[in-house]
C-alpha cells in the first residue's frame, strides 16, 4: 500500500492499545514537566515575546502564559519543551517524538474543545506515525543531516491534528502532501537554539498542514514519497508493517539524566555499582561506535559540553553529583577539581556488537580488583517503576507542588491552566 | 569566501545599479498586478479566511484587504501573488523571484515604516540573492525535486528582510542559519495549490528567520552550506562571482502570456508572423529538449492544461485569441472546434542547440511556401518597451483605473492601500 494511504487508514481507524496509551500519558507528563522547566531558557523568552507581541485569536495556550492562534502556540510550545533536551526519545528512528507531536495535538485539541482522552489518543496516533515515518525515511536521511525530530515529527504532528479533526482518508493524504512541502529541519542546528526551534517547526507544520487541508487547499497525493525521494529517504518497505496493531510507542525511552541520551545506558550501569570515588583507580566504558562522535568529549569546560561527555558524567556519578538535575550541568561543576581529577581516569571504547542502547562499565579499584555492570535501555522497565522515576524527575524540575498538580490532571482545561501558569 | 559571508557582505554594503533598480521596479509593478488579479483564486480565499480569522497585530497589509502580523501577511501574499503563475521568472536558476522575496520585504518594510525606495532596494537585494543562491544550489537541486522558488527564494526573502532591518554581518549569518532549517518546498506540488503555497512559505521563512535572528535566536553559522549538503546542492563556486557588481536581476524575465514560461519564446516568434489562420497548412515548432516534458501537451481539454501546450497556444495565437489574458485559458477555449482543428497541424521537436529561452517557428502555407521566425527571451528588450508591455498586461489584469493607480505609486502607503483595496 502507498505510505500515504497506510497513514490515512491508521489515522481514521486505529484503536490504541492500553499499554501504548499508558506510555503516552507518561510521555505527556514528562513533556509538560520539561516544557514548564524550559520556560526560563533564553529561546523561550525570544519566541514568547515575539508571539505574544503579534497576538491574535486566543485559540491555544502558550507554555508560561497567554493564548495565541493554534499554529503559533504549537511552534512556541514545541521549541520551549525541547529547550532543555530532556524530553523523550525513540531509538527506532532516533528522534524526539513528544516535542514535535504533542504541541500540535494540544493546540488543535484546545481550538476544537476536545477531551483529555481524545487529546491523548491523538498524541499517540501522531507519535506512532512519527516513529513509523522516521523508520521509513531511515538512517541515510538522518546521517546526511536531517533532524528526524523535525522531519518525521512534522508528519506525526500532522496526523495528530487530523485525528482530532476527524479527517477522512482523502483529507489525510492531502494534509500529508502539504506537510511534505513545509517539513524541514537540519542537524547542523545541534548545539544552538535552532535545535529546539526545529521541534517547534514540526509542531507548527502539523497544525498548518492539517487545517489547510481541511479548508480545501489542494496538494500532491504522493507527498510522503516526494519528500522521501528528495530528502535521502530509504523508503523502508517494512516501516508500516503492523501499523495499528503493533505500537512502537510502547518502546519509547525517557530521560532520567539531564544530558545526551547516548550517556544514559552508561549512567544506569554506573548506578548499579556501589563504590566510593576515592577507591576508583580507573573506569572503562564500552559503548556503541555511533556515540563516540556524539557524546565523548574528554575534557568539557562548560555545562553544555558536559552534557556530551562520558568522562565528565561518569565522574559526576561516582562523586554523587545528581545527573538528573539540570543544575548539575554548570560551567563550575564542569571545571571542579575533584571532577576533573576523576574524569582523567575514565577511558571510553567502542564495540560494534553493542546496540546503541547498551553500555558496559568496568570500575577498577586501587587494590586491583574490579566491578562490572551493564545496562540496556531497551530492557523492560515496569510501568509503575517508570512512572515513579518520571514523577521524581518532575519533582526535581518543578518542585513538589507543581509536579503533584500536573500528575493529578484529569481534564484538558486543568492541563492547559498549569502550562500557562 | 564562505557563501554565508559573501551574502552577509552583500546585504550590508551593496550599492544597486540603476538598471537593476529600474528592472526591480517593473517586477514590483508586475508582482502587484498579479497579486491583485490572484485574489479571487480559491487558494487566496482559504489563506485569507484562515489568516484573518487568527488575526493579530496589524503589522503588514494583506492583498485583498486587512492587516496581519508580518510573517502571516508574507505567507498569504506570497501564495496569492503566485496563484496565477503569471509573475516574473529568472532562468539562471529557474525560479520565480518576486513571489518569494517581495512579500517578505513588504511585510518588514511596513512593520519598520520604511520608504518606498528602501523597500525597492531590499526587494532587489533579496531577489539578486535568491538567484545567486539558486545558481549555487544548481540544477541537481532542481532536478531532484526541489522548487527553487521556495528554497532559494527563502534565502533571498531572508536577505531582503535583513537589508531593511539594518542587520550586521553576524546577524545575517545567523538568519541564514535559521532560514536553512525552515526553507522547504517540493516540485511535486506543481499543478496543485501547493505550488503557490511554496512561494508563501519562502516569504514567511524570510520574515521569521530575519526577525528571530535579530532577536537573538542562535543558529549554525554554516546554514547555507548545511542546506546545500543535505538538499542535493552542487555548491557552484562561481555562483557568487561579482556579487554586488554584476546584477543578474537585470536579466529577469517577465511573462507576457498567461501560460507556462516555456511557451513564451514560441509565442513571441509567432507574433512576428502575419498570417491568416485559414492559410496555415502546418506549424513546426523547435524548442529546447527540457520543455518537451513540461509544456508539450498535444491535446489539452482544460484551461489549466492549455497553459502547458505548444499546440494549443500556437493555435490560439494564430486565431487571434489573446494569450496574455487569463480569461483565454478556459475549458471552453481548450475544446473550441477551430482551435482543436488548427492545433492538430502543429508539430513540436526538440533541438539541444537551442537554449531554454529560444524557440523557432516555421509556418507552412497551403500554397507550399513557408514563413520562419525565431525568438530569444534573453534578447535585450529596451526598458521603455518592457515597461509599456507590462503596463498593458496590468491593464488587462486590473482594468485601466487600477493599473493607472498602481503605476503612479510614489510612496509605500499608497502601494499598500492599493494592495488592500
Amino acid at each position: 500500500m502507498q505510505p500515504e494511504l497506510s497513514l490515512a487508514e491508521f489515522a481514521a481507524t486505529a484503536q490504541p492499545s492500553e499499554t501504548a496509551l499508558d506510555m503516552m500519558r507518561l510521555s505527556l507528563m514528562d513533556w509538560a514537566a520539561c516544557g514548564l522547566a524550559g520556560v526560563s531558557e533564553p529561546l523561550a523568552k525570544i519566541l514568547r515575546d515575539k508571539g505574544l507581541g503579534e497576538g491574535g485569536a486566543p485559540q491555544a495556550s502558550v507554555i508560561g502564559g497567554g493564548k495565541l492562534p493554534a499554529p503559533r502556540a504549537a511552534l512556541i510550545n514545541g521549541a520551549i519543551s525541547h529547550a532543555l533536551d530532556y524530553d523523550d526519545t525513540h531509538f527506532a528512528h532516533i528522534g524526539h517524538t513528544s516535542v514535535g507531536v504533542i504541541p500540535a495535538a494540544l493546540a488543535i485539541a484546545e481550538a476544537e474543545g476536545a477531551s483529555l482522552e481524545a487529546f491523548l489518543d491523538a498524541c499517540l496516533i501522531g507519535s506512532e506515525a512519527a516513529v513509523r515515518v522516521g523508520v521509513w525515511l531511515g538512517r541515510d536521511h538522518y546521517q546526511v543531516g536531517y533532524h528526524q525530530t523535525a522531519t518525521a515529527g512534522a508528519f506525526g504532528a500532522t496526523l495528530a491534528a487530523l485525528r482530532l479533526m476527524g479527517a477522512d482518508p482523502a483529507q489525510v493524504v492531502g494534509a500529508l502532501g502539504l506537510a511534505s512541502t513545509k517539513a524541514a529541519g537540519l542537524k547542523a542546528q545541534f548545539g544552538t537554539m535552532g535545535k529546539p526551534l526545529n521541534a517547534g517547526l514540526a509542531a507548527e507544520t502539523g497544525v498548518e498542514a492539517a487545517t489547510w487541508a481541511m479548508a480545501g487547499l489542494t496538494s500532491t497525493n504522493a507527498g510522503l514519497r516526494a519528500f522521501g525521494a528528495t530528502h535521502h529517504g530509504m523508503a523502508d518497505a517494512t516501516a508500516f508493517d503492523g501499523l495499528g496493531e503493533v505500537w512502537r510507542m510502547e518502546a519509547v525511552s525517557h530521560k532520567f539524566h539531564a544530558c545526551c541520551h547516548g550517556l544514559h545506558a552508561m549512567l544506569e550501569a554506573m548506578g548499579q555499582i556501589d563504590v566510593a570515588a576515592a577507591d576508583v583507580a580507573a573506569v572503562q566504558i564500552t559503548t556503541h561506535p555511533r556515540w563516540m562522535t556524539v557524546c565523548n568529549q574528554p575534557a568539557p569546560t562548560t555545562g553544555l559540553a558536559a552534557k556530551f561527555s562520558y568522562a565528565q558524567t561518569a565522574a559526576m556519578a561516582l562523586l554523587g553529583i545528581d545527573t538528573s538535575a539540570i543544575a548539575s550541568f554548570t560551567d563550575e561543576i564542569a571545571n571542579a577539581p575533584d571532577v576533573v581529577a576523576l574524569r582523567t581516569r575514565v577511558a571510553v571504547q567502542a564495540d560494534p556488537d553493542l546496540t546503541e542502547m547498551q553500555a558496559e562499565v568496568r570500575i577498577v579499584l586501587h587494590d586491583g580488583t574490579h566491578m562490572d555492570a551493564t545496562y540496556d535501555l531497551a530492557a523492560p522497565l515496569p510501568m509503575t517503576q517508570r512512572a515513579e522515576k518520571l514523577r521524581r524527575k518532575a519533582v526535581g524540575l518543578l518542585g513538589d507542588m507543581r509536579a503533584d498538580a500536573l500528575w493529578s490532571v484529569t481534564d484538558l482545561d486543568a492541563l492547559t491552566a498549569i502550562l500557562r501558569a
